[in-house]
């Protein structure tokens, strides 16, 4: 998420019978990547992830606002845009490619994370509303972000290019799991596709 | 599908009541493909697809096996591997990676081939059944042809990243469909992914 904070709107910072307090707004993040994760974008409510949260569905579309925008700060918290793409950026240019690579592979390689990504892939996928999402908000804030670092031209054009690669890694490794890819080492990954992001970021 | 031609085993090539005959099994296939693509592969049936092409469902049984197959045979049709494999193998060397390119975009530029091949990786990404036929009968059919022809280490590793290049492509501009990247010339895609083809193909 941005650094803006909604709490600042004038919600009570201690806990209350409605669920406001300390903890609710990670309480319905968790509880959003757990729905979504387990039942896909469009089986997804506010008003159950506000009950598995333990909190009013008012309290949701206080702190994210849409369903859209619930979805896309449970995705974003697995890769918080803000943090990972001044670190990404930062570095010897000519070693952005293998950075992204690995960050990449290691947000992946971790189950906590991989999980409601699969969610999003396979929503994204299947469903034009989370499509839409991803398009709008995930896409464009990461790629925005390390668009705004690349001084080549079209860089969102290269941004989308590295991000094909990414995803289509993601497909086959974790989604389709085809081998030898599905159990290839993860350096190994990193190294095979890391100077292809590079050629993306930085060559026009 | 292989060179192998079922109808060897002995039904007749002439029209019958069961809908046996000349073009039955192009019929089967047309009808396999146009379900797979607007129910997705869970909910067609054999039984649907025979009733589509107004043919008997132990026809469809006969010409291509299980359901699995069908669905294989009903993707094949939109890239012939055997006529499509050395067509991309064969030329210099150093451009196998813009010709592999150029075809890729080609079939995904054409709405007939699209359309299918969409409903295939929807299927394949949602479908754990879809994902075992793209893994088992097209990937492996088609990738086995093009790592059989290229002279380096892992040969069907490399033929897999170079899928994941292709696939990735497929989701963001035709599935997602981000801009710019959905907009951009055919062959400006070319251009840029032809490069990252023949790495992943010819160097190890």
């Amino acid at each position: 998420m941005s650094g803006e904070s909604p709490r600042r709107r004038g919600r009570p910072a201690r806990a209350s019978a409605d669920g406001t307090g300390p903890g609710a707004r990670e309480r319905i993040l968790a509880a959003a990547r757990t729905r979504f994760a387990e039942r896909g974008y469009d089986k997804t409510s506010v008003r159950g992830i506000a009950e598995a949260a333990g909190v009013d569905p008012a309290l949701v579309h206080h702190y994210f606002g849409t369903k859209d925008e619930v979805f896309a700060a449970a995705i974003e918290v697995s890769f918080e845009p803000a943090l990972v793409v001044p670190a990404i950026l930062d570095g010897p240019r000519e070693e952005v490619g293998e950075r992204l690579a690995r960050f990449f592979i290691g947000v992946w390689e971790n189950p906590a994370t991989r999980a409601p990504l699969l969610a999003v892939i396979r929503s994204a996928v299947t469903h034009e509303a989370a499509a839409t999402v991803l398009r709008t908000f995930v896409l464009r804030r990461l790629l925005e972000r390390i668009a705004a670092g690349l001084a080549v031209p079209d860089p969102r054009f290269r941004a989308e290019l590295a991000a094909s690669q990414m995803i289509g890694i993601v497909i086959l490794r974790y989604v389709i799991r085809v081998e030898p890819l599905a159990s290839a080492d993860p350096e190994q990954i990193v190294a095979e596709v890391a100077p292809t992001l590079q050629r993306y970021l930085t060559e026009a």
